[in-house]
């Protein structure tokens, strides 16, 4: 399993969610939280959806590498995005912001792609998960009790699947849930093991 | 919205389950638990898939048709089962059993369905709402694991996909997430919606 085999690694996550650390938690993984730096997270527009989180990831691992200080440190970065016609919804800047994002999801479908990478001083590994996301027409008086009782501001696309909007709103997903609450921990799970077989 | 709507309504939950009354309570409606009684839940050979825990939600409500005194009180049932290979999988009565569950689960596709019965005294609504599971090839390290440290003897298919096995075994899920953790919550919201709008 992998808790025996992560054992030997001091493990990093580069990460201030507090819902991706607790879903490194349960996933029974033992980490610290690398102290934060400030990551510029703009990306050239040659790239094109799944690569932009791939490429945020990395860019991230580059900002992070001083926490590899001994070959048995091992880091986790990660980058998430929604997906809709072609474009990328990032994080609301005010309530008009999150309202014209939730409007934009409504009745149709959007997907949600994270970026991780795993590095290590020996090597680095980055990887993508996506999931398909389903809302049903939501009405304004839906979006606006929403953004005005939940402030979904720290959120891309403006909402969080584990909070009232998603309870009423999301019809169906195809992949990964916990990837749309922040983390793929089953494929990172499977991603770690064979990570560090690899090292070995 | 169905806060606005359902206010008439005492609404009584006939459910111990405290995955269901927490999802419930997150969905913003108001409701009470009805109290306990023992239902038969044994069903004829007849029934078949979704017609099986239609049929147990609807003779939960059979059962409890005492909680609907005056005709401003609403009732919800449920029952929820786990499909694979043309067979129902309740919950395990030991160890033994949840290991032999979880290895018929394992690197395979099953169904999560779950069948729901609103009622006033005026009316009843059954409907179900079926979730497909993909689970990876479970280690029996991995299910021991789980088994003794998670007994979920307390669950259909002898697991929760919202505890470790599945975070660390679910590779993707088609449908509602919630609806596999117990409460089919969308979809309820919407079945309320349009069951009240038609009693007026």
């Amino acid at each position: 399993m992998l808790q025996e085999k992560i054992k030997k690694y001091s493990v990093y996550l580069a990460s201030q969610s507090p819902r991706r650390q607790e879903l490194l938690k349960d996933l029974g993984v033992d980490f610290l939280i690398a102290s934060r730096l400030d990551v510029d997270e703009q990306y050239s527009s040659v790239y094109y959806k799944e690569e932009i989180p791939i490429y945020l990831s990395d860019k991230k691992a580059d900002a992070y590498m001083s926490v590899l200080k001994s070959a048995d440190r091992l880091l986790i970065t990660a980058d998430t995005i929604v997906w809709i016609d072609e474009q990328v919804l990032g994080k609301p800047k005010d309530k008009q912001e999150a309202i014209i994002m939730l409007k934009m999801l409504s009745g149709k479908k959007h997907e949600v792609i994270t970026g991780i990478t795993l590095a290590t001083q020996q090597k680095r590994h980055s990887f993508f998960c996506s999931t398909e996301v389903w809302f049903k027409n939501l009405s304004q008086k839906e979006i606006v009790y929403y953004v005005e009782n939940y402030k979904p501001y720290d959120k891309a696309g403006a909402y969080g699947i584990q909070e009232w909007i998603g309870y009423i709103g999301v019809e169906k997903i195809q992949g990964s849930y916990f990837n749309v609450v922040g983390l793929p921990v089953q494929r990172l799970y499977s991603e770690l093991e064979k990570f560090i077989d690899s090292e070995v």
